[in-house]
């Protein structure tokens, strides 16, 4: 069954029928937490509990550690971006691990930022090392995988698309919230991968939702055995699988990308984020963002995060 | 005056005006042994030195350390990638460390790397940390810069186009050749950065030729600026500046450029991969890559790297 771990500011914790029950262990990072199996169970037994509802919790994923993300992923994101899923090819890029936040805590547009947008995002959290060359398949991935976490990729697009490189836009503090459980899954619980549902709202409107059988393009094994080609992995690392359509960024239709080939870049832009001016999805000054991924039926459940947008 | 570390797999040495000093450390990391200023500082005085030409030298940088690198940065080579210096943007990816290799170690190409290509680099080696919101400016960049670094970005052109994204096809392992020195600069030293030439040879043939003068785009303290909106930095994480025109792959022409904006994706990578074929400038099984960056006076010199390219 299923292990959800939490995390507050002094202390590692683990759900139990009647509530939540602190960790003994001395652990600093997430990779450390991930080897202490017995302290984990041990507390898992425990019948001193608090209300989970009264923990202050900060991400599950501690920092440093390397955020890795998957470029559009989803067969949904893909069309919504202008492209075609059979060419997508599999690509990968950094988030400093400085973005990480808690799940609820505030996401912070800096003042330079126009266009702030959101992505949820299936994060693995991987539980064992990862050379490079490292074999991964679809018979032994889960064994490098320790558990999920709800990520939000949050992305400044008029910072991502003018500089093509996505590291910066998708890198400021806060702008990788993470929780609010490590949920620790088995290998025959991870088969249930593809049941997962990813779903966010903005101030209550549903504006992504999807199953990852129905649209995700690369899955965990392929993600892994192509990152494994040139980027070792850690305990505690962290990898963000793609998101469904949704997004407030919708790509320009097809004649209009053709017109735009003829024009300078700096034109180019210009028009294009004159056009996104009247687009009312991008996030804004108190929109609350609402994040939720789990099967249909309730055996994986990786919690509800809620962030609140501020300006800097 | 500048100071000339070099480090072999056991020790690290300071050259001095007999040959190499063996450095009273026990230093692991280059941020470790950027802070033992006394024991540097009492190496050089030493009298008891070896060749340094008997050394294995390895880089002198040490990983795990975050390695960052600025996209197109020299007006030469945006113009050879078919893109204009005025409008380019400030833009910075990621490299693996797991990349970083010594100054006279081969440079192994992936079996399913076609198209390998090479950009000499000033490598930045950060002397002190940079937390997200550092203000730098011209008159305190140097502050957090220790010295410098000859560095090659290794780029996969056949992984790297396709994908969008570089942080793939630059980050396999021994794709950041870096050394043989790391040189040691003050801050009346690093005034002279814009007098660097930086050169590349293949096979005894100068293929890049550059004073940063002449060409860079965004300065370092411009650089740093704009990186520490986003990335924290420590001490001994590496920051390459870009490189100049020369190397193998070239733009199509415009002309070209927007026929294929018309082109699937899929098609439009193989007539240019086919037009790439033709170009005998790429990495070939043994050839030789010699880079060195310094001052035309040799007042500061950051030595010369020498590579071997295999196959895997």
């Amino acid at each position: 069954m299923s292990i959800t771990i939490l995390r507050t500011p002094d202390a590692w914790w683990v759900r139990t029928p009647d509530g939540a029950a602190r960790i003994d262990t001395e652990a600093k990072t997430t990779g450390e937490l991930l080897a202490e199996h017995e302290q984990i169970e041990a507390a898992r037994g425990s019948r001193t509990t608090v209300d989970p509802a009264t923990l202050e919790l900060v991400s599950p994923v501690t920092t440093p550690c390397r955020v890795v993300a998957q470029m559009t992923n989803f067969a949904s994101h893909v069309k919504d971006s202008g492209l075609d899923p059979d060419t997508i090819p599999l690509a990968f890029f950094r988030k400093a691990s400085g973005s990480i936040s808690g799940p609820f805590d505030d996401i912070v547009r800096p003042a330079h930022v126009r266009y702030l947008d959101y992505e949820v995002e299936i994060g693995l959290v991987i539980g064992r090392e990862l050379p490079v060359g490292t074999a991964v398949m679809a018979d032994n991935w889960a064994s490098f995988v320790a558990g999920l976490v709800v990520t939000n990729d949050v992305s400044a697009r008029d910072v991502q698309l003018p500089k093509t490189q996505f590291f910066e836009s998708k890198s400021y503090p806060t702008f990788t919230p993470v929780g609010p459980s490590l949920v620790l899954l088995d290998d025959d619980e991870l088969k249930r991968f593809g049941d997962l549902r990813l779903r966010l709202w903005v101030n209550g409107e549903l504006r992504q939702d999807s199953v990852v059988d129905d649209d995700m393009v690369y899955s965990p094994p392929e993600a892994l055995q192509g990152l494994s080609r040139f980027q070792r992995l850690d305990e505690g690392d962290l990898l963000l699988t793609g998101t469904p359509a949704g997004t407030a960024l919708s790509a320009p239709p097809k004649p209009l990308e053709i017109i735009a080939a003829f024009l300078p870049p700096t034109l180019k832009w210009k028009i294009f984020f004159q056009r996104q001016a009247q687009n009312p999805k991008y996030l804004k000054q108190g929109d609350v963002v609402e994040v939720t991924i789990g099967t249909d039926d309730g055996a994986i459940d990786l919690g509800r995060q809620r962030t609140v947008v501020r300006g800097e």
